[in-house]
């Protein structure tokens, strides 16, 4: 299930740092790798940075389209989420090869993955220096959704059964988001 | 305590979205502040990218300086992590004001927090334009050092007591860093 979020508050579906999946698509082909470096960039309007490899399918559906999406997958998707960070879209359809269902995004061509707690659609911000130099990619979130039963109103409440975000540390290994609590 | 992370191993100790305290240091002067949005840009050299508003002394002394450090912190310096990133260190020193004890960098001046479970020294690549345009900074990585009771050997293995790292969203709420888990 997806519910819009507020453009203002769609920082916060990344502020805690999980590991996202970037979706993309173009010319009939479309793909899905993993990114552990991706940050939000600012507030309003939203932007995000995220790392995408000259080697990957990825790298060359985003700069045809100028287009990617961001999805950020529960824990349940963590052994999806190694497959896609190690395997190549140009191998075979990954989507298909994984059993990974998708649904339309909104603003943009890339399609969003099922299971996921967050979504951003982005469209590329043209810097061809960091995109050369650094591999580094900046996009506007032009549209934002969360399943409402672990993100609403601006905030995070995890539902029980999928688990929650992840953060992928190397070798396989990841942290669950943990404990939430508060200072004052 | 701290000991020395191999360059290569540097990217682990962000890899997993913590929130990180960004200190610096110039002619005199020296500041820190807390950032959600810092990621990994690169593995060897190791690389990082931070926003640092054009706001804050901090922008100032980093720019001045071209230097800064990354201190990844434990859940116990949660409310010192809040209180960073909301005063601004033209009203004072933050370090004697919030009494957090600080040790001398290897190879930059920006001093680093006691208490922290990690150490990213950093030299600014210069990138007017991002800086500029987006307050993004670049940094090459040129010494790393952590807890070995927290990271040790490539790996993080958290000890009890201080807490682990943490993940701000906002409004002084965090997510503390969960269980680790595998998948093969």
């Amino acid at each position: 299930m997806r519910q819009a979020v507020d453009l203002k508050k769609a920082y916060r579906l990344l502020n805690h740092g999980p590991t996202v999946l970037v979706s993309s698509s173009h010319g009939g082909q479309r793909n899905v790798m993993a990114a552990a470096w991706s940050m939000p960039l600012d507030f309003e309007p939203p932007k995000v940075c995220v790392v995408i490899d000259k080697s990957t399918l990825t790298r060359a559906l985003v700069e045809a389209s100028g287009e990617f999406a961001l999805n950020v997958p529960a824990r349940a998707l963590a052994a999806a989420t190694v497959a896609v960070g190690s395997q190549s879209g140009r191998d075979g359809d990954k989507f298909a090869e994984l059993g990974l269902a998708t649904f339309a995004a909104e603003r943009i061509a890339a399609p969003l993955l099922e299971g996921c707690v967050g979504w951003l659609e982005c469209r590329v911000i043209a810097e061809p220096h960091n995109q050369q130099r650094y591999d580094l990619f900046i996009g506007e979130v032009v549209a934002a959704w969360a399943d409402p039963a672990d993100f609403s109103e601006g905030h995070w409440h995890f539902a029980p059964g999928r688990g929650r975000s992840i953060h992928y540390v190397a070798g396989g290994t990841f942290f669950e988001t943990g404990d939430e609590f508060s200072v004052s």
